[in-house]
């Protein structure tokens, strides 16, 4: 399979977060192929572990109509220039109040890859230990925090919606099993 | 945490597959958020696995900037009507030329809950055979079909970058450790 070249893009919309349009594609064969595309600005998700949870969320999606979706932290890339690692970093505090001090990167991919470029990178965190201050939700930002045993993972696996946290629990799941982790 | 309702969209383009604009949700206490949206057709994404293999796919994903993206069989609910599982197994013809006789739901998830309602559903297809005429690709489809050796797994995890496929891999991973498939 030979590769393709990008020849142009037609911004059709440009809201909050994602800009919507039509993007073309020139293949060596000479053929053009023409695509809807979502241009995002990329997202990290954290894996926090401790000996006995995973600290996960609840928050509504409204978009996808759930009102308490179960996920793990995370947050989009929305500070110009921060390196995807930093703001991990920062919304594991924002979002559940927590410092880790052994971070790993487990995995980037791209969410919905036949309409738009978000990718995501997947962090695992340890070593945590309460920040000072607490969580600090941006204003209007309506999350719970669910520290959840790690002997009841499959539960939450089961709960779960969302696609970056049952790549990151699924993930757990198989470490757990093997006795890697 | 209390529910909303959905009080208005408001559509900025139309392209072929997707709709991208903002919507508007109201709180029980009256706060009104809106959102970026983008409306999706929805998904379905086939595990298909026999004795010592899964059916992985190639193809580009020209919005991803990914030339050979590593993936499960899948495709976009684009027949109105058409139930999820009839399209899986309608997919499972088209991409590999495979029937399966064994069908279960394994999951069904959001692929990127904060901007977009695209919902995937996933199966597991077991019992396979080949399909009279093997696959039908649609024009301008560039599929590479890849059995992949289920002993070897964690290398296709490494590999794949695509949200579906992880999750299905994944699952896939777990199960095989536990002995549980």
């Amino acid at each position: 399979m030979s590769g393709f070249e990008p020849v142009g893009s037609d911004i059709k919309w440009q809201g909050k977060i994602i800009t919507a349009g039509v993007a073309s594609y020139r293949y060596p064969d000479g053929r053009l192929v023409t695509r809807d595309k979502v241009w995002h600005p990329g997202a990290v998700g954290i894996l926090a572990v401790d000996a006995e949870q995973v600290w996960l969320t609840r928050q509504p999606r409204e978009v996808a109509g759930m009102t308490d979706s179960l996920e793990i932290p995370a947050g989009k890339l929305d500070v110009p220039g921060e390196p995807p690692l930093q703001c991990a970093q920062r919304e594991l505090v924002e979002e559940i109040g927590m410092h880790a001090d052994s971070w790993s990167e487990l995995s980037g991919f791209y969410s919905s890859a036949g309409f738009s470029d978000e990718r995501v990178w997947l962090y695992l965190a340890r070593d945590l230990s309460a920040a000072e201050g607490g969580a600090q939700p941006e204003e209007g930002e309506r999350i719970e925090i669910v520290p959840w045993p790690t002997d009841r993972l499959d539960e939450a696996i089961s709960e779960c919606q969302d696609a970056k946290s049952l790549i990151a629990l699924l993930w757990l799941t198989a470490e757990l099993t093997r006795g890697t982790l």
